[in-house]
C-alpha cells in the first residue's frame, strides 16, 4: 500500500512568464518511452512480480523502495509541465479566440483536452503504454534492464535540458539529473551484488558530470546525489543498505541509507483557467458549494 | 510525494493450484480501460493537474487521496494474478518442455515476457495506455467522467467475478466491489456538493447489490463500503469530510473519514520458478551473493 | 446527411446455439483491416474529400452511394455476430459463475466489456483503427486502392466461410460475397472508365466463382449481384448510371441501376441476459419506466 | 440499413483563405476521442447491441436515431476541414515546391496523404480507434456513458472555437453545439426515464451557455436546440417522443420530435488541386473520360 | 541471407546546411505506411511466405530481389534524412541551450531520442507497424497490393519533393522517383505474367512523368528506369527474366535484367554531435579505446 | 547496399505434422519486443546514425555487420513459422469448412491474413513496431542497450524452446541461441573496448548455458558461438576483429572472424494451401501463366 503527502521534493520556482512548447518538450520526460511514467511502472510491476522477496530482500528493498520516490517524480515533471503553460492564453470571452495561441503550438491537446496540464504521453503527443515495462523475473535481466532505462532516462533529462532555459523546468530536470544519477548507481551495485562486476566503472553515461548543468549543482552540494530513502517511516525496506554501502563511484562520498523521505515542500497552486472553464466554478456557484460543504448532514 | 508500506489490505487466499486463464481474465481489471491502472492514472493526473487546489480544496483532497488507494488496489490485482497462476508449469529440464502449456494458453506473453506474472496489459494482451486518462480540468466534468469510470469498472468487476471461481480472484474481487462500491459513492457526493444534484439516487449502477458477491459481503459487515481513508498521518486531504459525510444511500450507514490507511496484511511470498529462470539464482551463485550483501565495505 | 431505416438488408437465421468462437473469427469482417468498417470509413472520407464532385461526378456518386450501403453492412455483421453469441453463457446468480465459458474463449473482452455483443475490433481483439483510411484525392490512385481493398476483403470473407459452418455466419457472408462482388465490379468498371484499361479482365481474385459458396447462391438467384442501388430516393447518386452499365465480366447479366435500397428484412430481436446486466432493468424497474415513459409532461 | 441525401445540415461560409493549422485543430472533433467519429460509433454500436429492443423501445430508438444524425456531423466536419485548408498551397510544377508551406505545418499528413482533406484523426495526427467505443449492454450504464460523452464533446467544441475565428470553422461549431446540446439534454432525459433522477439540473457542462458563442445564436434562435429529428420517413424511431417531451431544461422551450431530417444545405465543391495531383484529371484525360461515360455499351 | 556492402546506390550532396522539418517530412518516406520500411517488409515476408517457390519461380524471384534494393532504400532515406538535420544545434555547453532550436521543431524526439538522426517512424512521429505488412499469400491478390503499394509510394514520394528543395532531399527522391517507377512497371508486368491484362497502360498514376521531377532526370538518362537488378552474384533470382522482357510502357526502352548490383558509391560521414554526446568519446577515452582496440589478446 | 542469396544459415527439419499454437509463440521471436525484426532494425538504423565511423570504425563495422546476419535471422524464424503451421487445415471446397481448426487456434488471423505463414506479429497478435528500435547516438549507451536486447532475446527464445518440443522450431532455436550468444559476446566485448570494463563476467544471462538446450549443442560443436561473419566478401567490415578477439568468455575457444557468410542451406519449398487459395493458380491458368513467361516478346 502507498501513503501521499502533499508535497514536493523540491520548489519549483514560480515564473510570471511560460512557455508551451518547453512544455511539450518535457512531456518526453514524463511519458516518454524513458520517462517517469516508464521508470515508475517498471519498478512497480518489477516489486510485485518479484520471486524469492525473503531471500533476496534487499534486492526487493531496491526495488520497491525506488518505486515510492518515482510516483513522486511523476509528480515533480507534472507540476513542472502545468507551471510551463502559465501565460499561454488570456482570459476573455469565447469570441475573443482566448487559446489563439494554442493553435500553433506543438502540443494542442494540452488547450483541447487537458486545459494546460500533464498528461501521460510524451513529447510528440503518444501516449505512454504498458509495453514501456519490462519485468522478466530474472534477477539480474531486471536489473541490467534497470540500470540501461536509467542511463537512458538520464540522456534523455540532458537534452531536454539542453533545449529551454525556463528556470523552472531546469529546476526540475538538475533535481532529477542528481536523484537518477543515484538510481544508476543503485542498479549499478545491485548488479555488482549479483554479479561481483563493479559497473559502476562504466559510468557516467553519458559521459559528462552531472555539475555541467547548473540546477544540478544545488542538490549535488546537499548531498541528494548520495543518499538513498526507504519512504517508509516503519521499517520496511532497510535492507537496502545492504546494497548501498560504501562510496559514491564518482564523488566518492560515502553512500548513506535515511529512513523515510526527503524534506518536502510545498505544491505550488495553479491558477484558475476561465478560457478553459478550469475549474469553472463562477462566484455564484461557488458560494452555494460553499454553503453545501459547510453543510451538517 | 507517496510513501510505501509492505501490506496488502486484504489477505489474499494461498491455493495450491492457480488458473492461468482466470489470471488472464483478471488483468482486465489491471491494464484494462477500465482497471486499476485506469482509475489510478486518472486521478493521479487530475490530482496533480487541479486549478484552484485551495479554493476547492473537499474536491482537491478527494481525488488526490484516492489516488493512494488506487496504487494499492493496482498492487493487489497484481499480486492476484501472480498467485492465480500457480502451478502452471513444472519444474524440468528446458528439453522436457516445462511451459508446454503455456501455449494453448491465452497469456502466452505471461510465459514468455513476465515469468507468469502481471504485466499492465488487458485481458487480449493490449498494453495500458495513456489515452486511457482523462482530465479535462472542469471540476463537474471531471466528476462525472470518475463516477461513470468507477461504474464501468465496477461492471467489469462483477463480470470478472462470474467468468472464475477461484477463491483467490474471487477475494479480491469482492473486496474491491466494496472500495468500488465507496468511491462511486464518493464521486456521486462531490458532484452533489458541486451541483446540488444527489446523483447517488442513481445507484447502484449495475443494479446489483454487492451483496450478491459472496466474498464482498464479509468487507460489506466490516464497515469497507462506509468509510474513506485519507491515507496520511499528518493531516493532509482531511477535508474529505466534507464531501464524505452524512450516510450511505444504500447501507444507510453513517460515512466515516478515518485518517491513515486500512490495517494491512502480508504480501504474498511468490515462489521461484526454476523452469522460467525467475529469479535464477541458483545455490552456488546464492551463496556469494549473500557473501556480498554482507560485507563491510 | 444520411437516413436510417429499422431493416437489414437480409434475413439473418435465427439459430437455438451460437458459437462464440466462430463470432470472434467474424469480427475480423467487421472492425479487422479488411473489414465492413474499412471498407465503410475508405468510401465516406473519400466521398467527403472529393475533389471535382461536380466534372467527375459519375466517381464521386459511385463512392458516395457505396458509403451508405457499407453502413448496413457494419450492421449486418454486428447483428450477426451477436446472434453467433447465443447460448454461450448462462442465468445464474453472479455466485454460480455464469460467465465460466467465456474464461477459455477468443474474445474474453466480448464477456467482459460488450456483453456478448459486437465491437469494431478484429478476430485478434485489436481495435479498428483510422489508419486503415486511404483518400489520397487521385482519383485513379483512389480507385485502384478501392479495386484492392475490395478483393482483399473478399478474400478474408472467403476464408471465414471456411472456418465456420454456422448458418447464421453463413448466410451473412454468402449475401456479403455476392454484394461485395459487385462492389469489386463497380471500381473495376470506375478505373475503366478513368483509364480506358478494362480490369475486370482479372476477376474473380481470388479466382473462385461465388457459386462455390452454397449460401452465396441464392443471392446470386436473385440478381444481387447485378444491381447497384443509388440509397436514395430523390434523385441523388444517379450518375452511377454512367459507371454502371453493359454487362457482369463473369455473370454475362446486365448491369442494373436500382434507385434507393433493397428490399429491407427485421432486425433480430436480442435476448437480454441478466447474467451480463445487459439491459439490467427488472421487472420493478421497468414498470416504473413504463410510468415515466407513458407519462404527459 | 441507412440513406443518403447530397447534403449538408447548414450552409457553411466559403472564404478565399483557409488556414491549415485551423484545420489541424478541428481534426480533434473529428477523430479525437471526443470527436463526430467517436459519438457516431459509440451510438452505432449501442443500437446495433441493444439488447430488449422492443420492451425498452423509446431507448433503442433514440440511440438508433442520433446515430444517424452524427454520420451528417462527421460529414458536416470533414467538410469544414477541407475548406480550411483553401490556399495552403500554389499551383506550379514539382520543381517550384507549391507545397512547401506544408512542410511548417501541423498536419504534414495533410499535404502528403490527402490531399490537403480529412482524414479519421485528432489533432495530434493519431487515428481515430475502436477503443473508443463504449457499449456495455447495461441501459442505464450506457445511457450514463453516453451523457458523459456529449458533455467532453462540448467541452473539446467549446476549446477549438477559442482557438480560431475563421468563419467555416466557427459556423460549424456554432451549429454543433446547439446540436450536441439537444443531444446533452437527450441523453439526460433518458437518464430521467430510466432511473427517475433528472440530470438535466447538472447541465450546461460547462457552465457557459451556448449563447456565448456568437454563431450559437443563429440556430439557437431558430429552435435547433429543442427538436430531435427521426432521420426516417415511414415511422421508424417515433418513440423518442416518450423521451424526448415537455420543455428544454434551459431554453424552457417544449421539445419537439420532428419526423425526418433538417432542411439541407449544397455541399460545397471542392476545388481541384494540381499540385497534389488531386484528382489528376487533365484536360485530354478528361475528354476521354466523358466520352467512355457517355457511351452506351 | 543477406550480405552487405558499405555504400549507397547513389552519391548524396552534401550540404553546410540542413533543414530540420525537412528532415521531419522525410522520415515519411522512411517510417510512413507507404514509406521504405513498407516495401520493404512487405516484399521480405511475402517472398518468405511464397508458396509454390519452384512451380512460380519468376515471380518469387522478382519479389525476392527488390527485397533486397529495397533495404538499400531504407538506408538511402535515412542518410538523407541524417544529412538534413546538420546545422540544427550548434555545439556549446548545455547550460547554453545548444538544443533550444529543437523544442520548436515538427520533430522533438529526433533531438531527444535519436541525436538528430532517422527512425522508422512517419512525418507525425507514429512508428511503423507491422500492420502495413499485406502477405495474403494468394499470388495475384499479392502483386495487385503491390502495384497498388508502389503507386501509393510514388505519390508520397512526388508530394515530399514538393515540400522541400533542400539538394539532398530532391537528390535521393529523384533517384527513388526512378527506382519506384521500375517497381511499378516490375509489378504491372507480373500482373500481366499472371493474369494476362496489360495493367501498365494505366501508368503512370499520379499521370505526371518523372521528367517533371528535375533530378530524377539524371537517373532516367542513365537508364535507372529500365533496368532490375538480380541483388545476387551466383545466379539467384535470374528468372525475373522471365517477367522483366520487353519494353518499358513510358520511355519504350528495352527492359534489361542486370546480374548483382548498380554501382556504389560511399556512405557519407556523419559529423560528431557533442551537444547530444553522440558518440560522446572524447579525446582522452578515444586514446584508451584505440589503445584496446589495437591490443593483441 | 544488400544482397540476397536464397539460402538458410540451417536446414529445417520437414515434419509431416506442425503445430498451429506453436506457429503462434514462435510468432514472439519473430515481432516481439525482443524478436529477430527488433534486433535487425534496432542495429540498422544503428548502423545508418552512426556518428563518427571513420575515428570509431571497429564499432560500426560490429553493428552493420551484424545488421546483416540478423535478416537473416527473420529469414529463419519466418520459415520456422511456415513449416509449423503444416496440416493445419485440409483441402477440400469451401463448404466444407476446410479451415475450421483455425477457428480455436491462437492466431486467427494467420488463417485469415496470411495463408498460414508468418507476419511481423507477436505472440499475441501485436504487430511489431517502430518504437522498440533505441538508437540514441551515445555509443556507451547504444551498446549497452544491445547487449541487454540479446540476452533478452536470449531469454525468451529460451522460454519458447520449453514451450514447444516440435522438432524443426528447436532446431531453429538451438541454432539461434548459439548465434544469439555470439551476439551477447560481441557487445560484451564492444562495451569492454569503450569503457574497459569485462562484462562479459556477467555472463551467461539466464545463467543457463547453451548446452542445456539440446539442439543448441550441434552448432556449439561446429563452433557457431565463437565466429563472428562480416557478410561481405570485399573487405567491408573487417575491423570487427579488433573487437572480436581474445577468447570466449564461456567455452573459452579463440574467438575468429570470418569474411563472409555461413555455408548455407536449401530454402525449404512452401506448399500450395488451396483451401487458402495460396498461391490460388490452377492448371489451367498455370499453362497459360507458362505460356507468357516463355513468351519473347
Amino acid at each position: 500500500m502507498f501513503h501521499r503527502v502533499n508535497q514536493l521534493p523540491i520548489e519549483l520556482p514560480l515564473l510570471e512568464y511560460g512557455d508551451a512548447n518547453a512544455a511539450s518538450a518535457v512531456q518526453e520526460l514524463l511519458g516518454g518511452k524513458f520517462g517517469e511514467m516508464s521508470t515508475l511502472n517498471n519498478y512497480m510491476f518489477q516489486s510485485f512480480n518479484f520471486r524469492g522477496k525473503k531471500k533476496l530482500k534487499p534486492f526487493y528493498d531496491l526495488v520497491a523502495s525506488i518505486t515510492s520516490e518515482e510516483i513522486g517524480h511523476v509528480e515533480l515533471v507534472a507540476n513542472t509541465i502545468n507551471l510551463l503553460n502559465k501565460n499561454s492564453s488570456f482570459s476573455a470571452p469565447p469570441n475573443m479566440t482566448p487559446l489563439q495561441n494554442g493553435k500553433n503550438m506543438r502540443n494542442t491537446q494540452s488547450f483541447i483536452a487537458s486545459a494546460q496540464t500533464s498528461l501521460p504521453f510524451d513529447s510528440m503527443g503518444k501516449p505512454w503504454t504498458g509495453e514501456n515495462v519490462f519485468s522478466s523475473g530474472n534477477l539480474v535481466l531486471d536489473l541490467l534492464h534497470n540500470f540501461f532505462l536509467e542511463c537512458g532516462a538520464r540522456t534523455h533529462k540532458m537534452r531536454v535540458f539542453e533545449m529551454t532555459d525556463h528556470p523552472t523546468a531546469r529546476e526540475m530536470i538538475g533535481y532529477l539529473l542528481v536523484r537518477g544519477g543515484a538510481h544508476v548507481v543503485a542498479y549499478a551495485k545491485a548488479i555488482e551484488m549479483a554479479t561481483g562486476l563493479d559497473v559502476t566503472r562504466m559510468l557516467p553515461i553519458p559521459s559528462l558530470d552531472n555539475r555541467m548543468f547548473d540546477q544540478a549543482n544545488k542538490y549535488e552540494d546537499r548531498g541528494y546525489g548520495n543518499v538513498l530513502f526507504t519512504w517508509n517511516y516503519v521499517g520496511d525496506y532497510e535492507d537496502i543498505n545492504k546494497i548501498w554501502k560504501g562510496t559514491h563511484p564518482i564523488t566518492n562520498e560515502p553512500l548513506i541509507v535515511q529512513q523515510g523521505a526527503p524534506k518536502g515542500y510545498k505544491i505550488p497552486e495553479l491558477d484558475e483557467l476561465p478560457e478553459e472553464f478550469a475549474p469553472g466554478i463562477g462566484p455564484e456557484e461557488f458560494q452555494m458549494i460553499a454553503k453545501r460543504l459547510m453543510a451538517n448532514i
